[in-house]
């Protein structure tokens, strides 16, 4: 392995430390194999033929699942009560996952009191307050409307808050970052289910509650219900998992995780927001002169390098993909740059196509490590032009009280024996 | 239901038998809700506040699972030879799914010899014949490589078979069209590989083998393995399904599934076509005049109505979305077509966004059906220019003995009684 890691790259670097140009990744990657750059990156070798499998393989299936070999790619359980088995977190394990989407299985998760067991048959979703004419629906009902299908990024507002804490902690990306996912969804609009109860236009609010015996409620703009919000019925292509709302759940592209109500059973036209217990006790953003911010809707733009980072130890001096993920609430990630000199240069990362508003983004950069210690770091920025500020700065803003809505620039150390840890640098 | 069915919408029909404009589907849906036309859609109706969970819910999960009240939403498995556990097929339930993906627990499957059980740590990929230097890559050495994300279909060239039987096959969707399904793939450009192993420029073939007990083995141009060819190591954001060839799997966008060969072995660079057995005992098209065409590669052009379709029964008079699925080997869909009365007239289909190239295409479009019998039918062209032919004309072209490559408009009849039937019409 990296045997041919001196190979010299002067005319690909785009900045310090070894990261290459962004055109490395173009499909005529001519540039990559020259001077043998990529058997030194895979440490390919001459070796025979391979074996085979010894004899018939195993039989077909009605639904299947994972490599048993893979059953260590699993969420991560954190539970914030103890006691209870329904309240908590469980992280979607970032850094064993590649491309854009997030498996249902291992979408994060976030449960105040747990899952509930909803037949499909029963439930009903009602429509009421300032509306010419109350509603309800039952499943089978609004299977029937027209729908649309979207790749959206579901991110709870208080991911990654454990890095607001005085010391780094000792946790993997998906520990870290992990209360992020991408799907797509597929549902009906809001705004017809609406529109046809005859909203009263003048209503400024709607209150959405969940079915779950904690009946989970938030407050939602009008103008986000008539805008982009879904009525989710499909995930990735099949009914929502029960963990994520099942059968029907509020989906508000962009929006903190929580405001996209699960197991939705109401939802209530006002004129006022309702203050729930959801968004006074919690869901607030307390700042360091001891005022809360509220309503504090869409998930700022951020990222994450998913490959090296801790837990995952590099082999030695080399050729290496830098891969990551960005997303921003506001709209659509335009740029991800990438630094392995810890922020003194930064060099553009590609972009996996398509680039999708309010979407997990795949950005990729070469880096040819040179086998001493680095520290990584990635950038993201969106299309409203906002930009990830580095950890400092935000704790200068914001204070260390808050606990929601972390989107700091993430460093990784490496060390020389190949160690990747999280570090505040 | 549909109790307000009889709403005039003249302005909106876009061809016979109820089938209204696309523009129904825009985000300012007023259009839609004008009239009451959702209501009538969705059999929406007052109620009062519906129930909530009794007590707390389930808890988390490391992997989760469907909800068990989506228990039949499963594979159809046809084993192709009795007595055995690993030849067959098992086909996507289509008609139970939304959106443009599939879970990969429902992926189709197609075996020869089974599912092999294949260990990464020992798993090994030969390159050889007309190269400077043969490689052997371990998973982990590719796992290095740069690697690039793309949302494909794969269809089995042998998809939708029984549809060339004198007497249409009482099935559903899924079991006549459920070779086919779509994934995000993510892997190494074999392009990179082969120009690593210094592949003569001057060799126009490749042998891709299988490491399962058949050894299942295809000849693939050299020109698309520089093109757009996958070695791929993740689908949908994990690692791939053992069904789906993990630990490695080739993947050739567009050509018939049986190309992309799984638990992949070796790559043997060749001056001319191997003619294995999978090649020439079956994968041809046997024509009327007894002659058969080889290396009919790419996927031709392609679509079915998924909702309604035979199973899911039909309520009522009323407005309906009519959804389904489209997708060409050879590029983009650029047009949907459907018709409610038998083909006489057309209207355009809304395609989600984005459409991608060699990709799943989801399609939808209004239909107030008056309650009499109709034929629905949908017909797809492509960024080629190619569209679906009938069924008649396919057969005239190529006769009723081949079994693979069909691709002829699909039509549902639909009882007054709102039965769904799969028709030659």
């Amino acid at each position: 392995m990296g045997k041919r890691s001196d190979v010299s790259v002067p005319d690909l670097e785009a900045a310090g430390n070894g990261l290459l140009d962004r055109r490395i990744f173009l499909k005529q990657g001519a540039l990559l194999s020259a001077g043998g750059l990529v058997a030194a990156a895979g440490g390919a070798a001459r070796a025979a033929d391979p074996p085979g499998a010894p004899g018939p393989g195993a039989g077909m299936s009605d639904y299947g699942g994972p490599a048993p070999y893979e059953s260590k790619v699993k969420r991560t359980l954190i539970r914030s009560q103890a006691g209870t088995t329904g309240s908590g977190a469980s992280r979607t394990p970032l850094e064993m996952l590649e491309g854009t989407l997030t498996p249902s299985g291992l979408h994060f998760e976030r449960h105040h009191s747990g899952v509930p067991d909803i037949d499909p048959a029963t439930h009903r979703v009602l429509i009421h307050g300032m509306v010419k004419r109350p509603l309800t629906f039952t499943v089978d009902a609004l299977s029937r409307y027209p729908m649309v299908s979207r790749v959206h990024f579901l991110e709870c507002s208080g991911n990654s808050a454990s890095m607001y804490g005085a010391a780094p902690p000792a946790f993997t990306c998906g520990q870290i970052h992990g209360l992020v996912s991408g799907s797509e969804w597929t549902g009906v609009p809001l705004r017809m289910l609406l529109e046809e109860a005859g909203i009263d236009p003048r209503a400024p609010w709607l209150l959405a509650e969940g079915a779950d015996a904690a009946a989970m409620s938030r407050s939602i703009p009008v103008a986000k219900a008539m805008d982009d919000a879904l009525l989710a019925l499909y995930q990735n292509g099949e009914r929502l998992r029960p963990e994520n709302g099942y059968p029907v759940r509020l989906f508000l592209p962009g929006y903190e995780g929580n405001m996209s109500v699960k197991w939705l059973r109401r939802i209530k036209v006002t004129a006022t927001p309702t203050m729930t217990k959801d968004e006074t006790s919690r869901y607030t953003d307390l700042q360091a002169d001891g005022k809360a911010l509220m309503f504090t809707y869409p998930m700022d733009v951020k990222s994450a390098i998913t490959r090296p980072s801790p837990g995952l130890r590099m082999p030695g001096a080399g050729l290496y993909e830098v891969s990551g993920l960005a997303w921003s609430g506001a709209g659509t990630v335009s740029r991800v740059e990438i630094s392995a000199d810890g922020g003194r240069t930064w060099a553009d990362a590609a972009l996996s196509a398509p680039v999708l508003p309010r979407a997990l983004t795949r950005f990729r950069a070469a880096w040819k490590w040179n086998g001493a210690p680095a520290v990584l770091k990635s950038r993201a920025t969106d299309s409203t032009g906002a930009t990830q500020p580095e950890r400092d700065k935000l704790i200068a803003l914001h204070g260390s009280n808050v606990i929601f809505h972390y989107n700091a620039i993430q460093a990784w150390s490496v060390s020389a024996d190949g160690e990747v840890k999280n570090v505040y640098a």
